[in-house]
């Protein structure tokens, strides 16, 4: 993982781009937590040569597991990041396109990164925080905490 | 709807959760309007349980229909806000993810959130306004304005 | 294609929109170079009436093309601009979508605009560079540089 740090005003942006095989979640989640960035928007294109997404289940109140195998362009990548027990925690959804331009998509779970991702982290607050939803069974983004 | 404001010089940043069962466009506008944010892009991911996508039809100049029932990934929410007649106005498009990963995507006309929607409103500008375009019918954003 | 730059303290933001069956890589390209902006976040809404999108083989190491004929719904177009040989170059990706909310997507090689794309370019930083990756045979953004 190669990352730029960059000022603009009281406000930081991260270029990060994992290397080849990396695991994208993990890199962000990394590079976020190097640079102690805690509330940002998240961005980016590239490829994957295999990823698992998911899908909420509301009734098992679980993640269903989507597997993609064989290389994919990244058409979409976009989310955002939030501390939750005091680490900083990206939630990414990805739009994932084969060779004939079908697309496949969800919960991004894990990409294995090839041959690179291009994700531009943009800080928009000190922090934000999760909390658990009793509903959902999920922790979610809460901005008034 | 939950929203915090926050400055990044003179730019401000909305992140705005609307409720569950709140409808996603409303809750985008009603946030632009109460911090008076009349030019900015959006994005966002999270969750519809139902949503009415829109396809222009050149000829018939109007938005056809598509009904989406049951629970989605809200895979990409991405577009912006400009001035017309007064209030702020969404533009937004959604992709939207089903169980097995197969997307729907168009012009997001109303998507009902469950069990979250994370929006991030990022002011670009004092203010972009819209103008009508006789070609198509339809009034769209004029930055020379 | 009507241009705004704005600044936000030490950053600036291009909203661009091109003309009516402008060709949209071309046009994002063109209004990087002419104001100068070396590294930017790119996202879009909008329509196409067609477009090229494509498919990186990784045996042949070069884009397969899919070709979009037909009025599209621009769903997301997302992707930077970093600088190679000298000029700002747009690096996107397009989900596109059709009259029944079906998508197709890939890496943006050409869109032509109707009736509008909104285009936010967003500089991050005073320049990033590509490089030569000799295993994809790709120019790729490079941002230790």
């Amino acid at each position: 993982m190669r990352t730029r740090e960059l000022r603009s005003g009281d406000r930081r942006v991260l270029v990060v781009v994992p290397d080849k095989r990396e695991e994208a979640v993990a890199a962000c989640a990394a590079a976020a937590g190097e640079h102690g960035i805690a509330a940002a928007q998240v961005t980016a294109v590239g490829g994957f040569e295999s990823a698992v997404l998911g899908y909420f289940d509301r009734v098992r109140r679980e993640y269903e597991r989507i597997p993609v195998d064989g290389q994919v362009e990244v058409l979409s990548l976009l989310g955002d990041i939030a501390v939750h027990d005091g680490h900083p925690e990206p939630h990414l959804h990805a739009v994932l396109g084969r060779r004939d331009g079908a697309t496949v998509g969800g919960h991004l779970l894990s990409g294995t990164v090839w041959p690179t991702l291009e994700l531009i982290v943009t800080e928009v607050a000190p922090e934000l925080t999760k909390r658990w939803d009793p509903e959902s069974g999920l922790v979610l983004m809460d901005p008034s905490a």
